[in-house]
C-alpha cells in the first residue's frame, strides 16, 4: 500500500472513531462548533497521524502533493467536522497556502508556524457590503493610507470567515498602488468583529462569517503580504486551490451521504419491499454514483494539473473553475437525493442528511458562484487558443 | 373586476402591510411563530375580509371555489406566514376540508366550527417510525381495540404536524375491521405529545411536527370520523385537496422570490453593469419565470378538475399527484435560482430566500415524495384507460 | 357534449383512421410528403368536418377561438401529418393569421382564400443568410426600392419554409421607410427558388425550408402587405398565434409518442417481467406524463390570455415567448424519453418514435431559439411592471 | 513529448487533414460511408502511422495501452469517420478485443489478423428481434445444436451490426450447455444478411445494423469461440473496453462540436454584438466546457482502472457502465447545446452539428442503455461492500 493509500486508510479510520461521534453531538445535539471542539479534534488528529494535509512537515502538516490531498481530504470530508479537525477548512487552508507561497520568512515564522499546527485559526476579509466588492473585487472600497511609519486602514467587511476568534486576519484594503494584502493582528484596536452572519452554514468550523470594520486601523510596513498592489493577484494565488481543497472535502461528504442513504434504504421497507427495491429509489442511488465517480475523477485530474503547471498557472486556474463549479453542483445533487431517498426524516436534523444538504448549499456560491464561474470559463475558452 | 380577483388584491395588499413586517421579525429577528402571533395575524385577516379561504361562509370562510382559492392562496403564499394568516395551512387546511367532507353535524360543530374559525389549531397523527406507515400507509400500525363503550387506542406517531398546542389530533389507527380515524382531543391523558421534531421547515406555523403517542388512549364511539375501516379513503379524502392548497402557497413564496431576486439584482452591480444585465443571471430569471407561468397554470387547470369532477374523484387524485411533484420542484428549482442570485447573501437569513429555500424542501417529501408520485402516476398510466 | 369536445373526438377519429397511415408510408416507407399526399389529406379532413381550425368559416374554416384551437390541434398534432391534413401547419398557419388580421379585402380574396381553404401553400421569406436577418430581424439586409408604379426587391433568404411549391411568398424587406412585408407571386420572375435544405425536418409538410433570391423582383404598390415600414410589427402579429400553434401540434406528438410508449413497454418484457415493471422505465413514463400535464396546462392558459387580450397584446407576446420556450423543451424531454424507452427500436425509423424526436429538434430553434427567448423574457420580466 | 502526445498530435493533424474532408463529402455531399472509402482511409492512416491504437504491433497496431487509448482516440474521435480510419470503431474494436483475449491461436491467425491489420470487417450477432435477447441477453433464443461433426444454428438476429460486408460474424447462440460464441464465415450458406435497418445513425461506418437469419447453419467445432456454454461471459469480456472505446470516440466528436461552435458564435453577431458575447449563450459555452472535462477525466480514469485491473475485472465492469452512462449522456448535453447556438443552422445538415447529433442519439442506448446501466449500478452500489 502506498503512504497515500495508507494516509488515507487512516484518516478515515480516524474520522469513524472520533469525527463522527462528534459531528453527531453537533447536529443532533446542539452542541456549538468553538474552539474547545477544534483544538479536541486536532489534537486527536495529530495523535492518530493525519494532522496537516495542506501543509509542510517543518510545520507538523504531511507533505502532500495536491493528488495525495484529493485522496485524504475525500476521507477526510466525511464529516463535516472532519476537514477542520485535519486543519483544511476555510478560511485556513487557503491562508496556509497563500503564506506558505507568499509570506517572508518572518511572517512565515510569526503567522503560518501557528497557523499551520493547528495552534491559532485565521481570517480572510476580502468580500465587502455593496456597493463594495463582492463577486467582483475590482469593486474594492476598503483603503489603506500609507504613513510615516505603516499603514492606516478604513473601511467594512462582511463574510469575514473565520473572524470570530480568529488570531489574526489577512485583510484586502486598496491602496495609491492598487489592492494590497495587510496581515492584522486579532487584537489590533482598530480591527472590529461584529455580527456573526446567520448564513445557513454554521456548523463546519468555528469563528463563523462575520461582520468586520476596520476603523483607523494601523499596522506597520512589515504587515505588508507580498508586494503593495498586488493583492488581487495575489488573491488569485490563493483562489484555485481553496476551491479544489473544497471540491475535495465536499466530494467526501457526498460520498458519506450516499453510504448513509445506501444503509437507510437497504433497512428501511414500503409497499412490502426494501426502499432499495424500489427501481426509481435505485435510478437515485445510480445517479449519485455517477455524480461521485465524475467528481471524483476531475478533482484527481485537476490536482495532478495544479501539480504539474502550478497552483497559479492558468491550466490551474481554469481546471479549478471548472472542478468548482462542476463538484459543487454535484455534490449539491449528491446531497438532494440523500435527502430524497431519507423520505421525512431527510428533512429532520435527526439525520445527518438534513443538516448536510442546508450545509453545502454556500459551497455553490462561496470562492465563486456558478455563474460568475461560468462566466469566466466561457470567455477563457471564446477568446481561445483552445 | 371579479370577485375573486378583488379578493386577490385584498389579500396582498394585506400580506404585505400585515404579514411582511411579522414574517422579517420570524426570518431575521429571532422571533418564534407561536399562537399569539398567529392569533393576531389571522385577527388582521379578519378585519381585512381575506381569512378563511378555504372555508364556508358559515363558519367565516369565504366560500371559494377551488379555482378561486388557487388565485387567492397563491397572493396569500407571497410570505411564509400568509397562509397562516388567513387559515389555509397544514395541517389544519387539510383538516377542514376532512371535516367538512366526512364529519357528522355533531362533530362539525365540536371540531370543524372552531378550527375554520381560527379559534383552535388541530393536528393529524398518521405517519409513524419505523417500521410503521410511513408513505406506504398500509404499514400501520397504531391500534385502535374496540371496548364496551368505545376504542383503546395505543401507538406512536411522529411527523403529527400542529401536535403541539393543537386542540385535538385526527388519528388514523387500524381496528379489526381495518385502518380508522379518530377525533382526539389533545386533553386526553392517553395523547402525549413528545419531542418537536428538529425539521428545516419550522418557521411557518406554529405546533411544529412532534413525537406522538397513544397510551391506552380511550375515546368514545363518537371520536370515530367517517366509517370505522375507512380510514385510509378518508385520509385520500383529504389529500387531494391538500396537495393542492400546498402547490397553491408555495407558488405564491416561488413568486415573491422572484420579486426579491429582481429587486435585488436590478440594485446591485457587478463588473461594471447591474447584475441584471449579465445573460447568465437573465437566463435564470427567465428560467423562473417559466418555471411559475408553468406551475401556475398547471394548478389553476387541477383546479377546475377538482372543482368539476370533484376532490375525491380518480381525475382530481391523479391530477394532483402530477401538480405537486411538477409545482414543489418547479419551486425549489425558482427558490434555488433565487438563492443563487443574490450570491453570498442568499445563504444568509438576513435575506428571505435563504429561509425559503430551506423552509421549502419539505415540500418535495410532505404529503407524497416525488418518487412514490411519480410512482403512482407511472402505474395508473400504464393500467390505462388513457 | 361541448362543440369543441365533439370536434376533438371528430379530429382524434379522422387522424386515426385517415393519416396515421399514411404517416406510416411516409416515416417507415420512404413516401414522400408532396402536394399530392396533402391535398388527399386536405381531401379527407373536410369531408371529416374537421379541415381549417385556424381559419374563419367563410374560407370554410371552423371559426374556434384559440383556446378550442388548443385542443384541436393537440388532437391533430397526434401525427406528424395531421396539422398538415387540417391546415394548421407552418407557414400557412402563420400567414393564414397574419393575412386575416392584416390584409385589405382585395389580398384576401386574392391571397387569404385560396389559401385557407387549402386549395393552394404559401411561404414566409424573413431569415436571410448572415450576415443578414436571423434571431434578430433588425439585421435585415433584403431591400425594396420604390418605383414609379411599384418596388423591386433584391436580396438572399433562406429558411424560407414552404418555398417549394407554394402559390405566393410573404418577403419582408427593408425600404426607405424601414422594414416591410410583400406578397409575391410565386411566378413572379424576380423570385428564384433555390436548393431546398437539408434540414433534420423534413417530413411534416410539402415546400421544405429553402434558399431563395429576389433579383430585381418587381411587385406592384398593391403587393404591400399591411403598412410600408411596419414589417416587423407585423412579423410580430404573425409570430404569437404562430407559437402557439406549434405548441398544440407538438403537444400532441408528445402525447402520442407517450402512448406508443406506454403500449410498447406493456408489451415487451426483459429482464423476467414486462418493461413497464421496471421502476426506472416508471419514473421515465411519470416524468412523461407530468411534462405533458404542465404542458397542456400553460397552452390552453395562455391560448385564454390570447383570446382574452388579442393575439398581438403585450400580455399574449410574453406569454406566448414563455409557452414556446416551455412546451418545445417539454415535447423534446418527452419524446427524447420515448426513444430511450424504445431501446434500439426508438433509433431506427421503423419505429415512429425516432423519427419524431429528429424531427421535433427544430422546434426549440425555429420561431425563436429558447435562448432568444429567455433573453427577451428576462428583460421584460427585470424592467416590470410585473 | 511523451510517446502518446506525440500519437495524439500525429492522430490529430491525420484527422484533420484527411479525414475532415472526407466527412464533409458524406455529411453535407451525400456520399456514401462504404468499403471503399474505409480502406482508404485506413491506407492513409497506416501511412500517417495513426492506424491500430487498439491492436498488437504483430497485427500492426500501436500496442497502446487503455491509457493510451482514452488519449489518442479523442483525437481520432474528432470526426465521424476518424475511429473508422484508424480502426476503432464497433463492432471492429470490440471483436479485436474479444479475439485477441479468448480466441485460440488457429483462430487469431484466420479471423483476428485479417482484421486488426483492417484487410477485412466482421460482424456481431448478439441482439434479437422481441421476444429474444435484448437489454436482456439471458433472453436468447437463437439455438446451436450439435451435431456429429460440429454445430447447426438457427434463429434470427437484428441490430448485426456491420453485417453488410462483412468477412465473419461473431454469433451468440444458446446449446444445451447454454450460450456460446461462434464465429461464423460471411459466405455460410446458412447466414443470410437481410435488411439494413434503418436506424438514426448511419454515416460513421460501413455495413449498417442489419437483420440477419441463421438457417440451418452449419459450422464446425473448430468455430466455437472460447468454451461452450460460456457466451455471455465472453459478451461481458468484450464488453468493457467496447463501452470505453465509445467513450473516448464521442467525447472527441464532443470535442469537435465545442470547437465548432465557438467558431461559429464568435464570427456571426445578433442584436448588435457576437453571438459570443451575450451571456445565455456563454453560460452554454461554459457548460459544454464542463461536461467535456469531467467525461475526459472520468474517461482517463477508468482507463486506469482498466490497465490496472483487467478489462474483465469487476472493478472495470463497474466503472466502466458508469462512464458509458455518464459520457453518453454529456456527450449528448454537448452535441445538443452545439445545435442550439448554431440557431437554425444547426438543424441543417449543412452543418456538421445537425448530423452529429443523430448520429448520436444511439450512444445513450447502443451497449447498454442509460437506464439499464442505471439499474445495475445501484444494485452492484445497494448490495456493498462499497
Amino acid at each position: 500500500m502506498s503512504a497515500v493509500a495508507e494516509l488515507v486508510e487512516r484518516t478515515r479510520a480516524f474520522v469513524t472513531e472520533h469525527v463522527y461521534p462528534v459531528e453527531r453531538e453537533v447536529v443532533a445535539g446542539g452542541r456549538v462548533t468553538d474552539d474547545a471542539l477544534r483544538l479536541d479534534l486536532q489534537k486527536k488528529a495529530k495523535e492518530a497521524g493525519v494532522f496537516g494535509p495542506l501543509s509542510d512537515p517543518r510545520y507538523g502538516g504531511l507533505g502532500l502533493d495536491t493528488r495525495g490531498q484529493a485522496q485524504v481530504l475525500e476521507a477526510a470530508g466525511a464529516s463535516l467536522l472532519g476537514p477542520l479537525a485535519v486543519n483544511a477548512w476555510a478560511p485556513d487552508d487557503g491562508n496556509i497556502h497563500l503564506l506558505a507561497h507568499v509570506a517572508n520568512s518572518e511572517q512565515q515564522e510569526r503567522y503560518l508556524a501557528p497557523l499551520a499546527s493547528g495552534e491559532v485559526r485565521s481570517a480572510i476579509a476580502l468580500t465587502e457590503p455593496a456597493p463594495g466588492a463582492g463577486s467582483d473585487p475590482r469593486m474594492l472600497r476598503t483603503n489603506a493610507q500609507e504613513t510615516d511609519d505603516g499603514w492606516v486602514i478604513n473601511g467594512a467587511k462582511h463574510f469575514t470567515t473565520g473572524a470570530n476568534g480568529a488570531a489574526f486576519t489577512i485583510c484586502v484594503a486598496m491602496t495609491s498602488d492598487g489592492p494590497t494584502m495587510f496581515l492584522v493582528d486579532q487584537d489590533n484596536p482598530g480591527l472590529r468583529v461584529g455580527r456573526r452572519m446567520p448564513t445557513l452554514d454554521h456548523t463546519s468550523a468555528p469563528g463563523g462569517h462575520c461582520e468586520v470594520e476596520f476603523i483607523d486601523c494601523e499596522v506597520p510596513d512589515s504587515a505588508v503580504l507580498g508586494e503593495v498592489g498586488r493583492g488581487l493577484e495575489l488573491a488569485q494565488v490563493r483562489l484555485a486551490p481553496s476551491r479544489l481543497v473544497f471540491c475535495m472535502n465536499w466530494l467526501g461528504l457526498a460520498v458519506r451521504a450516499q453510504q448513509l442513504t445506501v444503509e437507510h434504504i437497504t433497512g428501511r421497507s414500503a409497499f412490502g419491499v426494501p426502499i432499495a427495491e424500489h427501481g426509481i429509489a435505485q435510478g437515485l442511488v445510480a445517479d449519485n454514483e455517477i455524480d461521485i465517480a465524475a467528481a471524483r475523477a476531475l478533482v484527481r485530474s485537476v490536482a495532478e494539473t495544479v501539480d504539474v503547471h502550478g497552483p497559479a498557472s492558468p491550466q490551474a486556474r481554469h481546471e479549478t473553475s471548472v472542478a468548482k463549479t462542476f463538484v459543487s453542483e454535484a455534490v449539491w445533487r449528491v446531497l438532494d437525493r440523500a435527502v430524497q431517498l431519507h423520505g421525512g426524516l431527510g428533512v429532520c436534523e435527526d439525520h445527518l442528511v438534513a443538516r448536510f444538504l442546508v450545509e453545502a448549499r454556500a459551497f455553490r456560491i462561496y470562492e465563486g458562484p456558478s455563474e460568475v464561474l461560468r462566466w469566466s470559463i466561457a470567455r477563457r475558452v471564446l477568446r481561445g487558443p483552445r
